[in-house]
């Protein structure tokens, strides 16, 4: 199984920075990423119906014959993961909210902890609960941030417009009209697709906040998992990279080579139906 | 037929502004309006997908036994118009494009028109075509206004953030770099959460510029056409209106509210599978 591909699940383009780190991570390992396009987003829709969609591309990721499923996707992550892990037998699935939430409690000194996330996985509570697991001390406030999602697939990521919506959504947990009211010291970014707006998220919160992700956390909780199961791939040079979407070739590419970081043609990405 | 609902269609909430027109102008009719939020937005998805999720809801309609059958969408409008036409058969299919030409066609003065949409509302050239059609000396100019469309669901439609998004996207259409370059007249709103917005987008553009949408428009030629084919109910008194989505009845309820004007409360919305 060690030379099985790890399959990498999103609704969309977002879960690209997860990929990203991934790859930093893991250079050798082959990836299969599976970005479902023809019906993203899934932060604004119900419960039942994302862990529906999320179910349908895990089952699809399995028949790829992957070593292990990353559920890069916030939402996902938040309302799928136990259906999945059910579902899928015999393949360790990791979402990223455990590592996010871990990553928050190692930076956070005061314990006051903010999250920004999109209206499912606030109202889900996912972070709120994993974070207090950890440190029970904790004091969690989830905000959504949903303009964030289509600021970042449109590329208006810098700019007076993104500074300004983030300033909408941050000053009221930052900046409280209450002098009184703690502040906290570490800032979650929930969304896959938050840390292409790293830039105008920092000035709205000031130098001194912590500013965490789950991609370096869930990229290294992916590695240590396939170490202890003797699963790394050893032999062999650079890993490949098969891209996996529901719709829309062209905008997967477009879009999703500023998530990645690299170009991506529309040649490289592969339709599939769920 | 005359009693038989008109059935509605639109990807999400955005076509009750429609529904609204449709219902001041035929107080008495029923209507069942479908909103496909389970895969919304349709907007940047493939016209393929579109097609496909736009024919699913227009024979969920057609089931109702409606007796005309609105495509309250503009993305739908211009991509699955002519293979709903096919389908459903012996039952009038109105889109909304359409009408949107022949209202920014007979408000123009100069023939200079601009055109704002989603992004495959643009790309597919529908709103282009349909007005040169109409008034073949049109110089017609699109562009996609995506963040309009989170904005409006968001109901962060006023305020200084819609007015910086608005004056972005519609500068370089009414504000040219160019001085010599000529202004259009006329702005077509090609999406129907872009009413919301007119506040913000009248102040982008000036006072000057006409502003026209679909809404209206297509109400009157609803009643046309259903006059013409003797179909319009004439007994009792208000009609009634029945609300389907195929996903979260609070989010349609809580943002749908907003744009029928008037409150609706989840347990009028219906969950429909398609």
């Amino acid at each position: 199984m060690s030379k099985a591909p790890i399959g990498v699940f999103d609704s969309g383009v977002g879960g690209l920075t997860v990929l990203r780190a991934l790859i930093a991570q893991l250079p050798r390992e082959h990836f299969v990423y599976l970005g479902d396009t023809a019906r993203l987003p899934y932060g604004t829709k119900s419960p039942q119906t994302v862990a529906r969609y999320s179910l349908q591309a895990a089952e699809a990721l399995a028949d790829y014959g992957v070593k292990c499923l990353v559920i890069a996707c916030n939402t996902a992550s938040s309302v799928g993961l136990p259906t999945i892990r059910e579902r899928i037998e015999n393949v360790p699935v990791i979402g990223v909210i455990e590592p996010g939430a871990q990553a928050a409690c190692g930076a956070s000194r005061t314990g006051n902890i903010a999250v920004i996330a999109t209206e499912g996985t606030v109202r889900g509570g996912a972070y709120q609960q994993a974070i207090l697991r950890i440190r029970p001390d904790a004091r969690v406030n989830a905000a959504p941030a949903p303009l964030f999602v289509a600021l970042a697939e449109e590329g208006l990521h810098e700019g007076p417009i993104a500074n300004d919506i983030a300033t909408h959504y941050l000053r009221p947990m930052f900046s409280p009209s209450d002098a009184g009211a703690s502040v906290p010291d570490t800032l979650v970014l929930g969304c896959t697709h938050f840390p292409m707006l790293a830039g105008a998220i920092r000035r709205a919160v000031g130098a001194k906040v912590q500013i965490v992700d789950s991609a370096a956390t869930t990229a290294a909780s992916v590695d240590a998992q396939l170490r202890e199961a003797g699963l790394t791939r050893t032999e062999g040079g650079e890993g490949l990279v098969r891209l996996l979407a529901t719709d829309g070739r062209e905008r997967f590419a477009s879009v999703g080579s500023r998530f990645l970081e690299r170009a991506i043609t529309p040649d490289e990405v592969e339709l599939v139906d769920l």
